[in-house]
Formats: C-alpha cells, structure tokens, sequence
C-alpha cells in the first residue's frame, strides 16, 4: 500500500496505532508520561521543572509549499518560522528556541540563502525566537524544516496552562481572531499571476500569504482570560474546528454571515470570498472556544479583532455545520488540505 | 555563487558573520543572552529554570546520506535518533524528546513507513527519548528530519555542567571511546554488495554503520569526572579533532598506533583500517579531552572502553597531526566530510 492511498492523517493514524498511542486526542485520553499534551493537537506539551516546554515542528518544500518563482526567499524564512509560531500560540504559549534544517540543491545560490536567513532574522526578532543553528545537507529539492519549542503560560501557582483541541464543552462559543481566507487570496493573485506589485488591496492578500504573522500575544491573554480550547487555522476553517469536534467529541455550529472576511477579499474576489475563509488555509489565524462570558471578556480587553462567529453543541457524532442568514446548513465541498490526497 | 562552491562550513559561517554571530565558537567568544552553548559546537545549550537545555538536529536524505537499496528502514529510522543522541551525548547530556519530520515521495510503502517508525521507536526506547511526534509532508526524495532536545548534567549546586568544542588546553590528554573505522568499513562493505548476510566480522562492522550506539552513560560519567571538552566523531576523528583545535585554538597530537581499530576492521580491511580509523566517520563514539589524570581516572572507573591516543599542545595555528611509532607525521589527504565539497 502506498501513502498516497492512506493518506497523511491515515499514516499517522496507522504509526500511532502500531506503537500504542492514543490518537486522535480525546477527552478521554491520557498523555504518556512526562507529558501535559501528546500526539496530536497543534503541538505536544512537557512538563519541566520550569513550568511547561510547547514543541512542534513543520517544513516547507519548493514546488509543494510554495513557488520558488513566485515568492522572494525572505518570505519563504519568515514563513517557515511563523508556521511554528502559530503552533505555539494555539497553546497558549510563546516561542523559545528554533532550530533549522536547509536541505540544498548544489547549484542553490548563496545569495537566495542569505535572503532566507534575512526573512528569518526578521520573524526571529518579531517574535523573539532565538535562532539555534541547525543542519545543512544536500539533496535533490530545497526543503526547509524549523522544529520550535516554546513556554507554556503558567498559572499563578506556576503550573503550566495551555490551550488545546479537546477541551472545547456544549455551550462554548467559538471565535475566531484577524479575518479568514486573506491568505487563500493571496495565493490565488500569485497563482494568477500577480507579483506583488498591484494595488493596496491585492498587497494586503499578499502580505497575508506572504508573512503571516501568529497572534502570540493574543493567545496570551486568551489564557490568562480561562480560555482552554484553541487551534490555528492552517488548513481551513472548516477542517480545523473539525479537529476540535473530533478531539473535543463535540459538533460545532459556525454561522457564515459571521465569519470575518476582509473587505479587499470581498473586493478581489467576489463571490468566491466566503469558500476562501471557510476552506483556503494557511490564515494563521486562531479559533478560540470558550463560555460565551469569557470570549466575551477577552474581546472587550484586547486590541486583536476577535469575533463570535458560531457555538458548541453536543453531538454524537463529530460534526462541522455552516449555517447561512436563514439557518440552512451550506454544502461543504472540500475538508481542506492532506498532502497525500488525491485532487 | 552557488553553495557547491563555498561549501557546507563556508555557508554556515557566511550566514552566521552575516547576522551578527561569531562563529566558529573560540574561547574568547561569548555566547548569546541565554545561551550556555551557541552555535558551532555538537549542540546548542539554553539556560532554563531547571538547568540547561541542549538542542540539536540532523537529517538524513536518501541516496545522499544512505542507500535504500542497501539498508532496512528500521536501520534508517534508529540512525536517525542515534546520530542526534550522539550530539547530546557530546555535551554531556541526556537525550529527551525527538521530533521527526518525514518528506515522503507519493509512492513510498506504508509497510517501508512503518518499519522506520519500528527503527525509530527501538531507538527511543534504548537512549529513552519521548517520540514527540512532528511533521509529514510529500516531497520528491525521502528526507527525515529529528530534532532532539536534551538535558544538561547539573552540578550539585544544580547548575549546568557540558562539555565543549572550546575547551581544550594544552597539556590535556585526548582519548576516544570504542574503535573507530567500524562504520566506515560496514559502508565498504554494502558499497562491494554485501547485505548483511556474511561471518561476524562483517555483521560487526555492518551493525556500527546501520545501529550506532551513541556513549550516553559514558559522557554522563565523563561530566561527572570533570571532563569539560568533547566532539562526537561523526565527520572522522581527524576533521573532529580539527574543531576542536579551531574551537580551542591548539594544536592535536594523535599518535596512530594508539588509536583503537577493531580486530574485525583490521582482518577485514589490511592496509586500508588505519586510513578508516582516522578519516571514516559515522563512528558516533566521542573524543574526549581533559587533564591526563582526569581521563586516566575515567578510563580506571568506566565500563566502556576509553583510549588514550594523543595529547594537546600549544600552537599559533590550530592543527592536528598525527604520527606514526617513530614520531613522523603521517600525511592527510582528506580532511573529512562537507555536504558540498566536490569528490
């Protein structure tokens, strides 16, 4: 059987399966030992005399991930980093340490590795990541790996308080931060052929794909607001919380004429506006879950856009419905992104 | 230019100058702000509340740094581990947690992906490293990626005790653990067409090129003794003993009838075992390097072979020599291992 046939989640299933681990996470699954989060959520989650370390990992291939000759190599290292960095922040917590691993066709020119480096400087400083060196090897494709590590938050008593995919409850509201699918109009400019050079509006979409930038201290407050349910959204909308049904053992309710979209989205791409938010991935963004008072707390307090956009019910089976200004439920085409699915 | 012409070593120390980090380590050089170890050394060391943190990857890609047609994936998925372990072990450490990322081509087996999970998870449960999971992505080449985090050796005052490449004074004795030129001969052996299926010298030197076994509880004896510098050889003694040198600012004087080379390598190989031994790689035993009565007591106290093979000495110009029993240098014709040094 080829892992294109299982698919990503699949192997993962399969491998966790085989090496006795409970996956996908569930309320009623317990982390091995010396751990607060296993397999599973947006990162795994130790405990250490210190509190708690987050760690996560994700990699970058040319010509999967991106299009080397439609991104300038600077935005391809901030990328690389700030996909970590949101994974930490949907913990709750903020990023410590990277390390990074170049793999390097021969004929890769220094000076596109300068310019990695420099949009990874720029994404270490903004998000005060310290860079801890790495490998370098060769190989037939440009991949570029980042594992992160990052702190828990920690509670008065100094015990470690994160956020995670299985602790959304019937009654929670759900709310999402910054607007969705800014990203996915992003890539669809460059796709189209744009190169950055248009108007305001397309460079926002752009930037958004570009440079997305994880909403670390928005996640922070979350935390300390009780907020403990939360995810980034990296592969669409619909896909992630359905994430969070699945682990959460729960359905979500998301009403559409309330998912915040940007106005040049709307603008850029009428029509297709709402699909690009529910579906298109890589908004960086973060899907919080918590009671109804204490999102709403949180939103009066922070300076970060977060809006209501639907609630938790009980169900017996893990389920993602969006609901238009009439309360019909709207056809979902696509979950979202699996690198090993078929088109 | 391209990276080819500059080289791995080149590349690196182009992007650390580039950003403002001194590198290679010396003994004037300070580390960053919460640093114990920067970049340049086996590893990087954080200071945290409850010691230190030591923080290393590698990885390895198919047909650059071994042959699938050559060895079981359960051997590439324990290498994997075990030439990160080695890092940790380097400085002293234990290993913790591993993340892994796989690049996987469409149609790579799922059976080839679970026996390297099967490697990976003997690995862990030898050097007793949390699998923490991590990231799988579709590429046109195998690529797997570990990034493993440690903990340093605490003094009894609960401060973080490691060993470094820039440690070494003149008047110190160096030694190394095990044999060394093992693994070079096993990767001689799969490059003639051997499998594994030969007498016990082959298996011997088969099993150090596909199992190496880090010398964890050695290097944690070695701290405790008061061993304060150390390299894993895994570019070749020589190139090894070179860092340390450049890191130290000292000269290395190896005399080549003391170092260690199996009974195995020496049948199996006569003539080519000395060359093996100094310039193989891939040896993953640690060179160790202290105050002759510091090792001597080692050597009384450790399990583990431990064998003296050369000394320290000041110099202007960093350089290891090596000489045979009548004192003349042997020459070197190649210094070791760089991912984009031409053949």
């Amino acid at each position: 059987m080829l892992v294109s046939e299982i698919g990503e989640f699949g192997l993962i299933r399969l491998l966790t399966r085989e090496f006795g681990i409970d996956y996908p996470p569930s309320p009623s699954v317990r982390a091995r030992p010396g751990l607060l989060v296993d397999l599973g959520d947006d990162a795994l989650v130790s405990l250490e005399p210190g509190g708690g370390l987050i760690w996560t990992t994700d990699t970058l291939v040319a010509g999967v991930h991106f299009l080397p000759e439609r991104c300038s190599w600077s935005d391809v290292g901030w990328k690389a980093l700030a996909v970590n960095v949101s994974d930490v922040a949907a913990m709750g917590g903020t990023p410590h340490l990277a390390l990074v691993t170049l793999c390097l066709p021969a004929d890769f020119r220094v000076e596109d590795a300068l310019e990695l480096y420099r949009g990874l400087h720029e994404a270490a400083g903004c998000f005060e990541t310290v860079l801890g060196g790495g490998d370098i090897v060769r190989g037939p494709v440009f991949v570029i790996t980042v594992a992160l590590s990052g702190r828990a938050a920690l509670s008065a008593a100094g015990e470690a308080r994160v956020m995670t995919r299985s602790a959304a409850r019937p009654g929670d509201a759900v709310a999402v931060t910054g607007s969705l699918g800014d990203s996915a109009g992003g890539l669809q400019l460059l796709l189209d052929g744009a190169r950055g050079e248009g108007d305001g509006k397309a460079k926002k979409l752009l930037g958004a794909y570009h440079r997305p930038r994880p909403r670390v201290a928005l996640a922070g407050e979350a935390v300390r607001a009780g907020v403990r349910c939360a995810i980034d959204i990296s592969d669409g909308l619909v896909q992630d919380l359905g994430h969070i049904a699945t682990a959460s053992r729960v359905a979500i309710r998301v009403e559409l004429n309330r998912v915040p979209i940007s106005k040049e989205l709307h603008a850029l791409f009428p029509g297709r506006a709402a699909g690009m938010a529910l579906r298109g991935g890589e908004d960086y963004e973060l899907a919080l879950i918590a009671p109804p008072a204490v999102l709403e707390g949180l939103i009066t307090g922070a300076d970060t856009p977060v809006t209501l956009i639907g609630e938790v019910l009980a169900a017996e089976e893990p389920r993602v419905v969006v609901v238009d200004e009439s309360g019909r439920e709207v056809p979902l085409t696509s979950g979202g992104w699996d690198h090993f699915a078929k088109p």
